[in-house]
């Protein structure tokens, strides 16, 4: 194993989820900076990067959003409360970002790659995104997909609610490599998805289309803040050969 | 900053998506064993871990498997190709795994702790999980929650869908995991949405209600596999403070 790994495979095995954390002992906020850099180069759907991050460091803040996370101890001992936010009502925003990133980087006479990126954000992301209130659009696309894929490999993820989970996956993404990183830090984290998120979308100004992914506490734990042994299912028995 | 998180810090910083691997390059194929094991140590949604990992492995199999990722390249190249699973349908299973192994360190005298951890895998997960094929119980629950929220805080991610995306959200942290992983261990990855799930999970021979996270490829990059600078949305965009 290299040295690389040896100590990434620390990192994995000394992150446990921290229900109480020691406010006693000093934070350095600097960690988070670094830990939410590093999340965003996270990889993410097609690049478009629909994530936000809230970092909630005062007290009256914090004490405000731990009553939305049902009062747990994860979120009231922390020192600071950081809510992973999922922008899927962004696509179009990003979306032009990255290509006139991306053709900033294109040479004079475009290429066959540089035609299927172009072609890429601005014909096929739009029609992956693109819906309307009822999802109409959804509903064609999955008969055109149906019927293409009748005859070759086709995506079948083509609804709202598709595009919805792969949102939520890449923010997700992005919230481990934070958590491993306050690890690598020296600190402990904690996710939760127990929160009412109407209130928190509310407490942080967000319009209606965006969405709580989760919201991750960070501090240094107390010896006590680790619930019990850690609980596996054997490996045999989700881990498959073929 | 310790020297973990300068490693750590490299580890992300080094990790791009692979577009061409070179398979000339001998792959030790333990670092997937190790990869894995350390995927399934990422925290998830009450601890079900419904997560499944394919590896797919023999020239053939791997072959197959491409097509329905459409032919890129980044899945036909790959020295293996993982196929990530969300499997919602499995809660029950697992949550009485969970709950057995944590009775096994419970005090003969319950305490209010042990009590709780009864309480959440024997009433709320049922709660939480159980669905019929229109979801009429995933409404009846948005009523009860809607209703309870007027008043107090309370979860409002409580239909079908929503325990879907739940679980996406949790394989995706294991995907992360893994994909540190694998670059602290000196290889290459690149994950993929762009497959067709329908004949990937009839060449899994999954059922109906598993569901496809996304398909991780590894190997070791050739040069040309990158495809371009990285671009990242600014982060004064992204990342806020309250």
């Amino acid at each position: 194993m290299t040295k690389e790994a040896s100590i990434f495979n620390e990192i994995v095995n000394n992150r446990r989820s921290i229900r109480i954390y020691d406010d006693k002992i000093p934070f350095d906020e600097s960690s988070v900076d670094r830990s939410l850099e590093r999340a965003i180069l996270s990889p993410n759907s097609s690049n478009l990067q629909l994530w936000e991050f809230y970092r909630v460091k005062t007290k009256a803040k914090k004490d405000e959003l731990a009553k939305y996370c049902l009062g747990q101890n994860a979120a009231k001992t922390a020192n600071e409360l950081i809510v992973f936010v999922a922008r899927k009502d962004k696509w179009k925003q990003h979306a032009e970002f990255v290509l006139n990133e991306a053709k900033k980087t294109f040479p004079a006479k475009l290429g066959k790659r540089e035609k299927l990126v172009i072609d890429y954000y601005s014909k096929i992301i739009p029609t992956l995104y693109f819906s309307d209130p009822v999802d109409l659009t959804g509903s064609l696309k999955q008969i055109v997909s149906a019927v293409g894929g009748a005859f070759q490999p086709i995506p079948r993820e083509v609804t709202a609610t598709d595009m919805r989970i792969v949102v939520h996956k890449s923010v997700a993404l992005a919230a481990q490599t934070f958590m491993l990183s306050m690890k690598a830090e020296g600190y402990d984290s904690c996710p939760m998805e127990g929160f009412d998120s109407r209130r928190v979308k509310k407490f942080l100004e967000l319009p209606r289309a965006a969405e709580i992914n989760m919201i991750v506490s960070v501090g240094t734990a107390k010896p006590e803040g680790v619930y019990g042994e850690r609980i596996r299912i054997p490996k045999e028995e989700v881990i498959f050969e073929l």
